[in-house]
This record gives structure tokens, sequence and C-alpha cells, in this order.
């Protein structure tokens, strides 16, 4: 016999994606006068120049002070995506909502990613992305939310960013600080963490 | 103007607790042959001893070869709780469900925890423990399970568990392998990051 676990969904609505409380951007790049627990409601929401996407950092190192782990609550749009990338720390999801594909180029350790593994994900399911693995995660549900709590390690994460599959390694874009933590992280001081 | 956003709730019955499939259990122990993507609803869930737990190990070190980051799907029966414990790791709570009390010890670096400061915590909301603080959470909802996602860093945990409050460091009983990994982990070789 076997239990049935169906995970819940996270009424964030995409039309109201860049609306900040007030509240909110108060605490915003500020770790101290955040409340030890904080209603995810209240938390700051933003697609940070990413059409389709919502991003909350629910623990995260610029704002919260995390030093080995760091946990987003991301909502994408039908049809939305990440970009294709990798990173060499670890990465959990947990699929709170809809249903979308995971792109996985799991032979990437060569010059280029290559064609990746298509893996059908679904709300209720849970995925982690081995190290230096590229990747992409797709929206490919026309008509629902896909919505998923991320958690990485060795925070703040740094991307290696590909136009496309067949970009050589080499040629990919190195995005540090990511979009999240640009406004904190460019105005506090680098820590002995933050090398590559 | 500030967009809600709610969690939403794992329909897990702490009434069939103990109730493996033939699936889960095959797969126990083992990290090859477990799917790449996984659904939920179809990993072991035990109670480990515990009584009033459900504990599922979403990705974990022993189960599925984290190295640096741990998911775990808790849900505590009303009135049943955690140890009085500590451990040196990062750990994040999110509240799928239910409500309860966050017991901390926020300055127990001394020679015990002392008494705790009480926070409560509800559905939707989120919070982390400082590092080596002494902490308990608790179902003080008496009509409602609370169930959380519960994330670790340093994988697998090792725990400090104290009696009460007043308890001096040096008795708290160190507990590795924790219940949940007790039995994959003494089975397979330790590792260089097994050291505390």
């Amino acid at each position: 016999m076997r239990t049935m676990a169906t995970l819940g969904r996270l009424g964030i609505g995409l039309t109201v994606i860049a609306l900040l409380s007030a509240v909110a951007e108060a605490s915003l790049c500020s770790i101290n006068g955040i409340p030890l627990v904080r209603n995810i409601s209240e938390l700051p929401q933003d697609n940070y120049g990413r059409g389709g996407l919502s991003h909350i950092t629910v623990a995260g190192s610029v704002l919260h002070g995390m030093k080995e782990i760091e946990v987003w609550l991301q909502t994408f749009a039908p049809g939305s995506h990440t970009p294709i990338h990798r990173h060499s720390c670890e990465e959990v999801f947990v699929v709170l909502k809809g249903s979308g594909t995971l792109y996985l180029a799991p032979n990437s350790h060569v010059k280029y990613p290559g064609t990746p593994e298509e893996f059908p994900i679904f709300s209720n399911s849970t995925f982690h992305i081995p190290v230096n693995d590229a990747h992409q995660v797709w929206n490919t549900n026309e008509r629902e939310d896909l919505q998923v709590l991320v958690i990485i390690s060795r925070p703040p994460v740094k991307v290696f960013i590909y136009e496309d599959w067949s970009m050589p390694h080499t040629a990919a874009k190195l995005k540090f600080p990511y979009h999240w933590d640009e406004e904190c992280l460019l105005t506090t001081p680098p820590s002995a963490k933050d090398e590559l």
C-alpha cells in the first residue's frame, strides 16, 4: 500500500510580479531587522528582467546571512524557462505546482554540453542537478504556471550561461552576482567565500 | 500592494506512516537505480521510532548521494515535536501546513542552552536556525498536523540532544547517524566527509 502526498499550490499571480510591499522594500539588502520567522507572502518578488518569472528568495546569502544553503520560490509562466546553464553547487528542486520539462546534459564534462536528455517534471516531484551538468527547466505546459522550490548549496550562486547546447564551455558567460543578488551584493563588501 | 502566496498542503496521513511501498523498499539504501525525477508520493516514509512523526527524505546524502544539502518532508501530529537539539549545520524550514512553536535558545553558546525564546510558526512561513543554537519545533496546534520542508547543509546530520534546556552541553548526547540514516549509513563505508 502506498500513501499519497500531494504538494499544494502557492497562489502567486504572475500579473503582479513586480509589485513589492513597502515592508519588503524597507528590508531589502538588510540582514538586521528581518524577523526570524518570515511570512513568505510578504517577501519581495520580482522577475529580475527575466520574462515570465517570479522569484522570491526565501532564505538567502545576501538577504538573510545564509552561508551554506539558499532557498528560492520560483514561478514560471507557460512557455518561460531558465537559461541553459551550469554551476558547481548542488541544486534540488521540489515541484509545488504545474508541470514541465527538465533538459539535462549528463555528459557535459567535455568541450560543450551536447544534446540534452529530456525528463518530464510534475507537481509533487523532486529532482537534483548533478554538479556542473548543463541544464534548463522549461514550463512546457501551455495552460498552467510551473512553481518550484529551489535549494542550492554554497551561495551566492555563480552561473555559467550557454546560448545553445553546442556552445563550448570556454564561451559560456559567467553571471555573478546573479540577477537577484546584484542590487544587494554589489553594495556590500566581498567576503572570503566569494571566490569561484 | 502585496501579493499573497499561500503554501499548500501535503496530503500525508499519519495513520499510514509506516507503510512503505514495494518500490520504495527495493530502492532503500541504493543510490543506483533511483530515477532522477522522483514522485514524492512514492518515497519511503516512516516515524523512525519517534511518535507522531512522518519523515520522508526528499533528497538525501545516504539515499541519493547528496554531499552539500539535504531535504526532508516532515509531518508532526498534534502535540508531537523534535527533541531539544543543536547541530553545526545550517537549517531552513518552510512551513507547508499547520502551525506550532519554535523554541530557540539564541544564546546557547555558554554552558547550557538556557530558557528558550518562543516564536509562533505558521503555514506559509519560513525560518532558519542559527548554527549551534539549541532549538525545538513543536506542533502546539491541538487540531492540525504541522508539515514542514526541512533543508540542512553538510549531510548527514549530526545532532546533539538535550533532555531539558538546563542540561550542560557536555552532557548532551551525540546521535549519529540519525534515525533515518541508520539503516543505510551503517551498511556503507564511511567517507572523508563523515567527521564532525
